[in-house]
């Protein structure tokens, strides 16, 4: 059998904080009855809900936490009052000392970026953390980072995170060698962010073992799949996934008032209800909840803070498959591949050091 | 009666050319009998093909220009082969020289956009020129700028971006005083960009007559259409257009899958096929095609180069309303209006020169 896979558990966070938290564990539970979960919360309010799913409670361990970082602290702030004694802070440092395989908290995106890097700090080799989301396209589903841990990235930054959304796309989707494209705007070599074309001349002359660069893509080849792995900077990439979930909800509403416009288009709504299920199941919001945080000595998931129990269960299991294929390990190989491919690059350099 | 609008056609733009260029502007010119066409473009692609629409043929006249402007062409070499004598050129120049009103072009954007600002200019106290798109959204449409035009842009110019899409809203919309938001990520004052943030203060203390600021919006307000004019710089605007066209089509793919997924789904859909008429309409990318490239002293629409006739004519009839609700002097005042409002400011400082 497998062994167990730990989650530390911020049941404090999201809009609706434990009243939501809990019951999506308790539906993740039952989908890989393998998890062990260990909850960080308030217990005056986690501990009676607790009782509510005992086999929840007996799959937990519970540890009380004074603090519960609001959903509109200020990153600063939240690191001031949460630091060491928060349920967000501790359920990273669960994962800090080894206790847990990877945290996932629903609570304020800002304030869990900043305790996560504080905490965790970077990798070796890496400046700065991403968030990775994954983008349901026609395809199937692509990972585009960063989506708005931080705003503008040099070129060998973007470097990095093409390593690290490599490393995600392999353990998620099991491909071996998944396709990586940056994020531009115009596809000839001439246009562009500076950054961007610099990133793209190097990984196109410095082929990666991990992943294969297949050149720039625009903002409409995220809808369609055309790369495993989209790589932007945090700003423009924070962008285009609020306008796409924008775009989405529009059309929806779009789609209900036509649906409801005559007798005739109710009856086709009535008639064609099974496929429009089909599409509302495809344009679920919940179905792929979880921003993972990459880039630090361990493994944080976000999840959307307004989702629903439905929603939490899904960063659940997306915690929950992180750990079970590896992506730790898996980026700690890449860059080390990486960074030792290096070396005789700098070496024929006059100046170059090993 | 009205004065007659007088339109500068490349007639050489887009993927197909004449044979789409032609019969776009013989619909506009059933719809706005008033418009005279200037058209430039190879004299044996385009007079046989004039020969097909006697009505326009009569309400245009007909200039022979050597070199077409390729879709690929890099925006240098455009302008060193079609310099004063390409067809695209010479729909600018039309422009400048007061023989037309307005430009209209479907050919490459890059070239388009350095042979209008070569020979346009930018106008007064702007450094920069912006593409505006009108962005359909749940509330009707919105300006967004720049959708591309340059990457990056610091505060000042921003607010010129303010300017300009303002004076678009009011041409376009005939709201007295637009709502202007900046593009950012988070809304809260610590967050995103230092550019945007600087410009969001400045905007906040200093009222303009010509727009009301509105704060920072996010991605997924563009859709919403939380405000009459998002501002952002190039590449941001760029990526988040592309993104929700191909969000839309996305959603557009699995909504088709789900209609041809049973027979009760096939009936569903013929039985609500005015709903769906009405959705396509609501989508159809053809009824809003059009970028208006402002900041330069004359009007230059570009349309998409894929369309099809109905959306040239589209990006037509644009340029006719850009012209009859006078946007070129609309930006003039509110620029005018701005730098005088400057004046005082400066003064007061000890080194204030007038």
């Amino acid at each position: 059998m497998a062994k167990p896979i730990h989650i530390a558990l911020d049941a404090m966070g999201g809009d609706a904080g434990a009243e939501m938290v809990l019951p999506g564990a308790e539906i993740a539970l039952l989908r890989h009855p393998g998890i062990r979960f260990l909850i960080f919360g308030q217990e005056k309010i986690v501990l009676p809900l607790l009782e509510k799913y005992p086999r929840l409670r007996d799959a937990s361990t519970f540890f009380h936490c004074e603090v519960a970082v609001s959903m509109d602290a200020k990153p600063s702030q939240a690191l001031r009052q949460g630091r060491w004694r928060s349920s967000m802070w501790r359920a990273i440092e669960a994962v800090k000392n080894g206790e847990a395989d990877v945290a996932v908290s629903a609570g304020n995106t800002g304030a869990l970026m900043a305790m996560s890097t504080f905490c965790l700090r970077t990798m070796a080799n890496i400046d700065r953390p991403a968030i990775a989301a994954i983008w349901p396209t026609a395809r199937g589903e692509s990972v585009v980072l960063d989506v708005g841990a931080t705003i503008g990235a040099d070129a060998q930054q973007l470097i990095d995170f093409a390593i690290l959304g490599g490393a995600m796309a392999r353990a998620l989707f099991g491909v071996e060698k998944p396709t990586v494209g940056l994020l531009n705007i115009g596809v000839e070599e001439v246009k562009g962010l500076e950054e961007v074309r610099t990133a793209g001349r190097i990984m196109r002359e410095a082929p990666f073992r991990s992943f294969s660069y297949a050149g720039f893509v625009e903002g409409d080849d995220l809808g369609k799949g055309t790369v495993d792995v989209v790589v932007t900077e945090g700003f423009a990439g924070n962008i285009a996934l609020k306008t796409a979930e924008g775009t989405a909800k529009q059309i929806a509403g779009y789609l209900r008032a036509a649906m409801n416009r005559s007798l005739f288009s109710r009856l086709g709504y009535l008639l064609a209800r099974g496929a429009f299920n089909q599409l509302r199941e495809k344009l679920d919001p919940r179905k792929v909840n979880g921003g993972v945080f990459l880039g630090l000595n361990g493994v944080v998931i976000k999840s959307h803070g307004g989702t629903d129990a439905e929603g939490l269960a899904s960063a659940i299991a997306l915690a929950h498959d992180m750990v079970r294929n590896e992506l730790l390990q898996k980026i700690s190989q890449d860059l080390v591949h990486y960074h030792r491919g290096r070396f005789p690059v700098s070496a024929e350099t006059p100046e170059g050091d090993e």
